[in-house]
């Protein structure tokens, strides 16, 4: 087996190591003959259902789910002059049908207001309509000239995750927006990704936004990587759309909006933050199999042992585990490589001196083992995935701590964005931070910072030295 | 009420019915400025969500879930050589990306047989690679010349449901034919659509098929809807696409190959058979509302009414019921309309002289009431629910029965396939197809027909009299 596990890169070479784990663990074939375009394998699939529904049951809780055509009508897509200048140089367009030139162009939507709110201007009549809370999960797509990776840098992302509201003041829509803040922090406490929230600088929102809330992570090198935006749209698109209401003393109002979305790089930090040199580490919730099984066969006693593992397996699916027994013809090492290299977060060997002992063995996929009483298994199990959910946690926050760094001046700047993010104080005058970004080769990330992870009293602008300057977070970003 | 009532058109005049039910029932906005394309209602897409939910569980059973890319370099697309011949006329073409020409056009995928079979050539090696058997549900694309309709001709089909199988002999695949029809079959048990299963004749196969095998409904026009289909792709596609495999004595040897798919259809199918005048009635395993319950709100013991209809809904969403409570100010025969509109098999009514009796009064769909005792509530509407669907299947099965005609002579020919499907003896030659598809002006659907409800006996072709012909059906499909 050590000649198998040589084969995947270590970690710290994390663009080599990152490559390599999309194929050893079976999550993506990157071998479709179209650049920026992938095929998910089977086992990919399974990990990418999961985190989904987790995101669709917190979404679920107060939006509805609807679907909009992905084919956009060039004069709709063109409306909204600022939208269009962000993704004018992005956008695939469809020209023909059969043989036919089309009457009208067809963008595929890179996103979908262009799509939605025509119709919702159709459907919000009166204050009684509102709010308007829809998702819908559909592919986009973005014509990316720059260089492509996997869930990261996509042509085609195969599932965008996108909310679009509507309400009647800026108010309920600002509530909106710390609401869908809120649903994305639960989200990645849920996948043990600790997050950086912060507000986008104005030349960095969303086109076509009043502001951008942006959720990022770091990753293993130190860049970090947005893995979540929600935009307060003000009154933008809904006085382009026509998207209005009548108020309770009858008058036509413009509505205000918000929309939100999270793409397939939710699964590339879930990938990238608990993965480790021996392949994927996966949260239990989102784990295709959670429990692999492996009977530990000797000469003798063999039926007995292949019971064993049998009816371990009903009982942990009965309490609603998902199980794989592994009884392949194979040395025990080479399975466990195997069931570690896809992140599965426990195994459980079973030999005659467990069954002697009343015991199963249990080992994490950090590979802390230990015995639980066969007659309390479930209840023992239960305590093994806690743990493994906690462990996965900290690492990953211990690790952003690690590459969190306070700067204080300019001269150290350079260093810290090498290796991870710095937070530093800035006045919010765009010349400082074109300044910043100089000298830091990185860029402005974000102010209003929430995380406890930083400090965020005041101080003074690292390029100007003006006093009460906000907290400012900066890093090279993917 | 009764206005309101009036508005819906009756089902007789089909058409018009279901062009009127998908917004008042808000399946479906129709208003979407591209033809045939369209927006699902949240309500639509709960419905929508149930059925393929159905259809995602019998495929798991022994098919993987993967996802492939939505667009085809020209150069793959084009190396079938029959199969682009069917499809060359609908393909959408991308062109551009921003303002940019594409080195190489992208087809926007009619069906994935040329997206998925250049990967299938990398992922099959040797015979221990085989069976494949995986689907994936996306959206595809028909650049539709003819008239479009919701559901049944769509330029994007949202959600077709394609799975593609690989097999080291044609009879393996065979047996899969035989597996998929056997799944299509139960699937639309399930829907409580009757089908007619048969073999389509040459002409009408898929493009770059063996055969093909297609499931057919009647609808209420009498109009046949293709519904499902199976194909045996033989080795044609394996030859194009070099997917081999080496097996057991070291020789490289071609695999044999299936694909099959069901298109949003199955809804239309769906809401057109079991609708009547009322609306639309659901199968409860789909329904997105299974229950509703109203509280008959009288001048006296208001509070009490209403607390015995939050207790029933607790009790029966514990059972695993999806209830909703109408507390709305409004009439009592205005609730009952709105939700009968909207298909909820189950309607509950809970009002002083219910709570004094110990019972609830329960009144189905179709308009059966009764009174189930208060405290076998949920046994008492497990069996409700069984009696609705029985009564779902039964009148649709008899809707296709009575639509069925078996004719002796070409002179009935054209009378009965006004009405619904002709069941005719024919030969096999295609001379005799096309005289027969003349005199009924109508199309062979096909033969090996699979229902109890047609006659299998051979006889004498209807247009040559060649004695121990095949029995054939012959209608008008959509």
């Amino acid at each position: 087996m050590e000649e198998q596990e040589a084969t995947l890169p270590p970690k710290a070479e994390f663009s080599e190591w990152y490559n390599d784990i999309l194929w050893r663990a079976e999550i993506m074939d990157v071998r479709y003959p179209v650049k920026g375009l992938y095929v998910w394998y089977p086992f990919g699939f399974g990990i990418r259902k999961r985190v989904y529904s987790v995101l669709r049951d917190l979404l679920d809780r107060d939006h509805e789910e609807t679907l909009f055509p992905l084919l956009i009508p060039e004069n709709e897509f063109m409306k909204e002059a600022e939208h269009i200048k962000g993704f004018e140089e992005e956008v695939y367009w469809v020209t023909h049908g059969g043989t036919t030139p089309l009457d009208v162009k067809l963008a595929l939507r890179p996103t979908s207001e262009t799509a939605i709110y025509p119709m919702y201007a159709l459907w919000v009549r009166s204050h009684a309509d509102l709010p308007i809370k829809v998702y819908q999960i559909v592919n986009t797509f973005r014509y990316e000239t720059k260089h492509t990776r996997p869930l990261i840098r996509l042509r085609e992302i195969t599932s965008f995750k996108e909310a679009h509201t509507v309400h009647a003041t800026w108010e309920d829509a600002e509530a909106t927006v710390e609401d869908a803040i809120a649903l994305y922090r639960e989200f990645y406490s849920r996948m043990c990704v600790p997050v950086l929230i912060s507000k986008r600088p104005s030349w960095d929102k969303f086109p076509g936004a009043d502001y951008t809330i942006a959720v990022d992570t770091i990753m293993p090198d130190g860049r970090t990587l947005q893995i979540g935006t929600v935009h307060h749209l003000g009154d933008h698109f809904s006085k382009t759309f026509s998207i209005c209401y009548e108020d309770v003393s009858g008058q036509q109002q413009y509505c205000y909006q918000t929309c939100y979305g999270i793409s397939e790089r939710s699964i590339a930090a879930l990938i990238s933050l608990h993965g480790d040199d021996r392949g994927l580490a996966l949260p239990p919730e989102v784990a295709p199999v959670q429990i692999v099984i492996v009977p530990v066969i000797m000469k003798k006693r063999e039926d007995e042992v292949v019971a064993a593992a049998a009816a371990l397996k009903q009982e942990l699916e009965s309490a609603g585990y998902r199980v794989k027994v592994d009884s392949r013809d194979m040395r025990p090492g080479a399975k466990y490589y195997y069931w570690e290299l896809r992140g599965v977060p426990l195994r459980i060997e079973v030999g005659p001196r467990d069954l002697d002992a009343g015991v199963v063995t249990a080992v994490t996929r950090f590979g802390q083992k230990s015995q639980v009483s066969r007659t309390e298994l479930t209840a023992g199990v239960q305590t093994k995935m806690a743990e493994i959910n906690r462990e996965l946690s900290d690492r990953a926050e211990q690790h952003v701590k690690d590459h969190l760094y306070a700067v204080k001046d300019v001269a150290g700047l350079k260093e810290a964005v090498k290796a991870g993010v710095a937070a530093v104080h800035w006045c919010g005058d765009k010349e400082c931070a074109d300044r910043l970004e100089e000298a830091a080769d990185a860029s402005v990330l974000g102010t209003e910072v929430r995380s406890d992870l930083v400090d965020k009293e005041p101080g003074a602008c690292v390029i100007c030295g003006k006093p009460g300057s906000v907290m400012t977070l900066v890093g090279r970003s993917y």
